[in-house]
């Protein structure tokens, strides 16, 4: 019997600037009656990568280009929030009322470039939050503090709650991997009847995102850290760049 | 803490029209040495679901259509597979060698229809599997007699592997469900700091069709049933057409 577990770990505090979260981690693991087991998976929600990271703006101090001003008046939006989206992305994509979708700089199409603004303290500024400089980067880190720590190789993911074309409902998607791959080729690989499947690439760690963003609850913020075991997958690096689909490829952009 | 388990069973057998499959899960779950609770959600991949609806269809005996026979030469496709995809479909999206992107009559945007032709057995004959017809009752009905057998109220879902836009590598959805709500509506809620949340909407048998398809193995084929416990939802009838976004309300068609 194949079994995957996903807990969701407690006691994890408020994050804010500069907070040493493979610490945090340890803290709650250690809080939820766990540890650490070679091949786990870690998976942290984005916001709280981003808090720590300092990726926090206070939108008094931004000022918006014309640009900006102009898609804030075709979207409804703050002119100061449109333009750190703009200041984030490398296309815009779709710009309706209430919507402003757009490729982020790491490749991610997105609505307003990922940008938060709930659960944001600021002590009474208007605080708006932004991905991580380089998830990837983050996951890379993480893991290798803990492994140095825990004395086990994990794998760890940052997600993010993203909204699809076509399908209602944001679900979680993988924002950056280190350990484990973020997509499975199984090209060539014979069926049970011997015919090549014809289905040749699975998005393992969107389907890993998936399942931790059940398990962090509503909004992925009050349980933001989740311990997965028992994820099927082959050790290598990875790279949440693997399942950016190349823009010439993509069909429906 | 929080927690999530998803557990494939063990010893399905190869399905084939007609076998029943609430009896195939209770022999499964006995032999996986489990029982169903309260509040359990069974998944069920979609390829046994259609093989046991009898939705296998012997290629030879279809006659392509000349549109058919057109997209055909356009995609590199066989003639018959492309008419079966049309008769499947209400729309074509998009059209490019090796690709047939479609409208499933079910709402669904997918490739080739949700047609799939690997592992279906046809004894020499060139096979063909088509999605449920109308998967929301074949969960409720699993449920219902389910439900009658194990005295309990658990929640069914039938998932399949469909790529997305933007994004490399398919992942499992839900294209049918009982018992469970589909769409998660946040909108409203107030966050920690007392703000009203901005992405309202959570896909919640996506996270959770993705979850699922991540034990059952590659091509979900493996092992297509699986046992969740501890998804975290709300009890009521629910329907895959809650994920559906309307044609009109789509950005990216």
């Amino acid at each position: 019997m194949s079994e995957l577990v996903l807990r969701a770990l407690s006691g994890v505090p408020e994050i804010s600037r500069g907070n040493n979260l493979a610490q945090v981690s340890q803290i709650a693991l250690a809080a939820s009656g766990l540890s650490l087991h070679e091949g786990d998976v870690l998976i942290f929600a984005q916001k709280i990568i981003s808090k720590a990271e300092g990726r926090q703006v206070d939108l008094a101090s931004v000022q918006p280009s014309s640009r900006a001003t102009d898609l804030a008046i075709a979207t409804g939006k703050d002119p100061r929030l449109v333009e750190l989206i703009l200041s984030e992305s490398t296309e815009v994509l779709r710009v309706r009322p209430g919507v402003l979708i757009v490729e982020h700089r790491l490749g991610f199409v997105m609505a307003n470039a990922g940008i938060d603004q709930s659960n944001v303290p600021g002590d009474g500024r208007e605080m708006a939050l932004l991905l991580p400089r380089d998830p990837d980067r983050s996951c890379l880190n993480l893991r290798t503090t803990l492994r140095a720590h825990a004395q086990v190789d994990i794998a760890v993911m940052i997600i993010d709650s993203i909204g699809r074309a076509w399908r209602q409902g944001t679900t979680g998607h993988a924002i950056g991997v280190s350990g484990l791959p973020a997509l499975l080729d199984l090209c060539g690989a014979p069926d049970r009847t011997g015919r090549l499947l014809q289905s040749s690439e699975l998005g393992l760690a969107d389907e890993l995102a998936a399942a931790a963003s059940l398990v962090m609850g509503q909004a992925n913020e009050g349980r933001p850290i989740v311990l997965a075991r028992g994820v099927p997958y082959a050790r290598r690096e990875g790279s949440v760049r693997e399942l950016l689909r190349p823009r010439e490829k993509d069909l429906f952009r």
